[in-house]
């Protein structure tokens, strides 16, 4: 965690535009909401747009749905949203009308990663010196 | 947002049943948990039935997950959740008892659909006349 | 619900490891949170690796996530947890490193299968009887 997923029709992104995508939302998701760059993971999907509708027609959109550890303020997570929509709307060249963007919070303590429950945001530093500490002990 | 996914096994659907179905999800969650068209996402999606288990043996099922804006009573998500299962029955042919429906709820805060933070439940008209004053404000 | 997605690489699993994983799922399921074995859901999906990063490269992970009824205690989630790594680790031969596990908690009233609304953890018993009444009845 986060987990961010951006869903888009085929054709759409290159590897080029993945490429910098995944990287930027590590160095954007760092900046606003803390964490470590290890645990930032990006998956890219293609939808098939003849089974996608909007108010019934159909209409192409891109989603990007970050989930991520639950407790951060409302300021943080519209920085976070206004941030995801420019970034997918430069990076792909997608209007922002296009774009569907959703933040999707999850406790820290229902994620384990690597072995390790999730430490709150904000303790990340405590928790790694336990983990740390744990593999030296185990060594 | 709200944001439909119907999963299936392939073939399962035809391309007219998922146009009704999308129109008819349209219709009822206007009515039901009210909103605006525009905003009403349907994704039809197949998965792999060698691949999927229920208590352990291969089973089929069609799943339909509706992420809505947090906020309705459960009285709204009660009358949501029979008119899905009644409506996918009906129009795919699959009986309830091969059906598994779900509400997930998410914040209004945490969606930015069109480069806007989405409004809470009964506050779209109030929301629009501010978008759209925006709009015309930038024009 | 529950509802087990397991996410991989192509070629990760074969058939003999995801019916082992899909009954172990169940078994232990069942004995760490309840619930009944006909409604709980297993479904093995793969991924694209190349459209997967990491911390802004490549690098490949094995996601399993359980949607479950919100309520059970943490120390049930952690206990969970717990468990789906070992036990993913084992049948798939994946190591913790590479996993992440997730709990994705649900309100039992957001969620209907086989035409009924879910019963909250712990009150399985007396709504069988109920919907066991109910069908009775309706013979």
């Amino acid at each position: 965690m986060p987990f961010y997923t951006i869903a888009t029709p085929p054709g759409v992104t290159t590897k080029a535009q993945r490429d910098e995508m995944a990287e930027s939302i590590v160095e954007m998701h760092l900046r606003l909401a803390g964490g470590l760059r290890q645990f930032v993971n990006v998956m890219f999907h293609e939808y098939d747009p003849t089974r996608f509708y909007v108010g019934g027609r159909h209409e192409t959109r891109v989603m990007l749905d970050a989930s991520i550890r639950a407790g951060r303020t409302k300021e943080v997570k519209t920085a976070l949203l206004t941030s995801y929509s420019a970034l997918a709307s430069r990076v792909l060249g997608v209007p922002e009308a296009d774009l569907l963007v959703s933040v999707n919070e999850i406790r820290a303590e229902n994620v384990m990663e690597g072995g390790h429950i999730l430490p709150e945001p904000g303790d990340e530093e405590e928790w790694l010196r336990k983990v740390m500490g744990a593999a030296v002990a185990a060594e």
